[in-house]
């Protein structure tokens, strides 16, 4: 019976799972996932690079570009759930308590149209 | 009246909110939020680069740390889904494909144990 | 007496005595130090992330600006020759291989003016 | 006549013209070369990602390894100069500025033995 895999906690289970029936848990140690991250991140500059910023938009609307993109960015999402998991961490409820943090941190008066600087 | 963060789709669309209220989605064409999403994975890792392979995920166990990493990975996964909205990439279904095809690739009896090694 | 620092031979001998004088070497296994280059180039790319394209080498005169980014691939540097300097990697015998291999690859009647695209 | 490419600064010419013969200066603007970087980073961490860590600097004696990571270090340094080429940045001048306040900053009687902790 096909799970859903629309919330965050689905997905998670289910790369757990994923991992676990092949026998891969004993490579997922974080600093091992963090460096797939890196080298997914990677994948996913890279159709980015050459391209003149002001195209990138309308070239994604390739459906074969958009496809490559589709891929990298769920492989990138795939590691950064197995390093939640591994972590005990609840994703949902830490992505949940960021946006509400940045909107008080961020208030709309102060910093409309103004990109925020990294402090 | 407060939505619910459980799917990646309301995630993605409470994100795209934050974004315009601010009138931040001029900064967010895709070559941006890919440099962003290489600044929070640079965060990442520091948090993991000179601990001993073996003791990490006991490290993380400290409620300080863990909450480091939960923050970490939510800024992450904040750029991930902005990348994927402004390319109009359904993330949900993208995860959904990828794992079904990688069940196919990574059969089970031939690879369990082993580590996938990069094409 | 203080050596020259011309060649790159040079300046990874200066920081392996570096690391060796405060032992920090035993935290410059190969997977740590890609995590730590990881986190460099993360802090580099932070610091163009929201900037107009067209704009960033005209932003980048500004000598603040201009001394962080310095001080950014000073540090990737430094974390990408410690790590040739771990693998017993000669980078300048790798950098002339790569160099001399890219002028065959990409002839310059082939490729003029037209961006290399990842295989 | 075949330059030497032993200092930071005669590589950095030999990238450069390597860049002007094939008219792709035009796409080594700095936000796309961070992407490229990015990306040449990706492919280091890659090589690293599933090996055990206390197993790493063996494993990368074997030729065909080592040669591998030759390539992505190269890679990487490539894109690094290019980047500090466009921006007007004399990397050897940095890397030294940079070692030299390390050296102060990080005396060594009070950090022997102890990772330094970010910031």
């Amino acid at each position: 019976m096909p799970r859903s895999l629309n919330s965050l906690a689905d997905l998670t289970a289910d790369l757990r799972e994923f991992a676990r029936e092949r026998d891969w848990e004993k490579f997922h140690d974080p600093k091992s996932l963090v460096l797939a991250l890196t080298g997914e991140v990677g994948e996913l500059a890279e159709l980015f690079q050459w391209l003149p910023a002001e195209n990138v938009e309308l070239e994604f609307r390739d459906p074969r570009r958009k496809q490559r993109a589709a891929e990298e960015i769920s492989d990138v999402l795939t590691y950064l759930l197995r390093l939640a998991d591994v972590l005990d961490i609840d994703v949902e409820a830490a992505v949940r308590d960021k946006l509400a943090d940045s909107r008080i941190r961020f208030a709309v008066d102060d910093v409309s149209g103004v990109a925020p600087v990294k402090e």
